[in-house]
């Protein structure tokens, strides 16, 4: 099966692209976003190919109560736990899901704007 | 302790205040958001008075994971899963959130930004 092959996030949990990895561990992976859109942006992954919520089996949805406990340690490591921060999944062609492996952005470090897109 | 009487999130999880509840169980509770920033926009909120990812306690972060699968549900009810949707947990003040009670955004039916705040 290739879908590890094919898929950019992957190829990354795989060590197969270089990314500089802020954490890992055998579960998830965090990262810098390649076009950050704010001072902090780090995208956080679950080594597992999921492609979204949407594709989720149910017994993997634990892994975004992970990834939202890795983010809150992020945030306190980059100094925005307390100034704010925002966390997003996005989903599906209307949500904005650029890679299709299930990741949820970190973003911090500058007032962010209400209109959540 | 008066948390739960200050809280307006807490008040709807107690029926104090009405709302036009889509869904509820013994941990968590979904409702529109009076303010739509999207044709679907509804917060899924846990029973629980948890201010913010930041102060959640490490043993309830699997909520976060069950309010996800929640709006994968929410998602699907709206047929907006497979279109695509966007889930949003605002932190903080500089990550714009309005109400200091752990919410998570479902936002959909329309093709959302790509400037995430």
């Amino acid at each position: 099966m290739d879908e590890r092959a094919d898929c950019i996030f992957c190829r990354i949990a795989d060590g197969k692209i270089k990314s500089n990895i802020l954490y890992q561990d055998e579960e998830l992976l965090a990262f810098p976003d390649i076009n950050p859109l704010a001072p902090t942006h780090i995208l956080i992954i679950p080594r597992k190919h999921i492609a979204s919520v949407a594709e989720m089996p149910t017994q993997d949805a634990h892994l975004i109560g992970d990834m939202a406990k890795l983010a809150k340690k992020l945030a306190g490591d980059n100094g925005i736990a307390e100034k704010g921060f925002r966390l997003v999944i996005n989903n599906g062609p209307e949500g904005g899901q650029g890679v299709n492996h299930l990741h949820m952005h970190l973003l911090g470090g500058r007032q962010l704007g209400s209109k959540l897109g």
